[in-house]
């Protein structure tokens, strides 16, 4: 949480337009490194849908060599590659998810779909405190 | 996941070491602001356990001015302060949650504890495709 606080004129405003949620990020820990997390995930899922690192990268906002080392760092973390890079010839640049890969991407979204649901008896009664 | 990936040698010896875990990291959302989070709710149980904003600041290797800032966020994100300060007198300084505030810390540790609980048999399964 960088964020410094707002003032309250600022924070009340948008808190009424926007309401409250609540939202589980989920951390998978390999060691050292950080293996899975929301951005991670988030470039898995757009690399499935576009079938190519740059314009995944580009979706996300996200600068290519930046989208590569999450790929590689998923990469090394798993027993096998999550991602599946061609380079050269008619596919030039594609990439896709292996097997394990979308296995992975699916096993995380249950997660944070059972994480939802299971915090939402206490959720009802935490937002009710909020202002 | 600011993290850069780091060279295979050097991520693959302390997985070994460390094993791998998860992690659901619960975020509240309040308008603009981050009403809640793990660096929040730590500062919250950091102050209930010291009962000085300076002591429970210094415990999370955090400034004053940011713990202080935290507080102000949480406390303006709320219906009612989650942290009450006296200042002056013999109680300088001292700061402790409201009735509020131990509730709503209560409620967090129940989503964060039934989270961990709902993601185990996805956990068991993504866990077995870790290196």
């Amino acid at each position: 949480m960088p964020k410094p606080a707002s003032p309250a004129s600022a924070s009340r405003l948008p808190a009424a337009a926007l309401g409250s949620l609540v939202r589980p990020r989920i951390r998978v820990l390999h060691g050292a490194d950080v293996a899975l997390g929301p951005g991670k995930v988030a470039l898995l899922a757009a690399i499935a849908e576009r079938g190519c690192l740059t314009a995944a990268a580009e979706s996300l906002g996200m600068s290519y060599m930046r989208a590569w080392r999450l790929v590689q760092t998923m990469n090394t973390c798993f027993r096998e590659p999550l991602v599946a890079s061609r380079r050269g010839g008619k596919q030039h640049g594609g990439a896709s998810l292996t097997g394990t890969g979308r296995r992975v991407l699916a096993l995380y979204r249950q997660m944070e779909q059972a994480s939802v649901e299971a915090i939402a008896p206490a959720w009802d009664e935490l937002r009710a405190y909020l202002g």
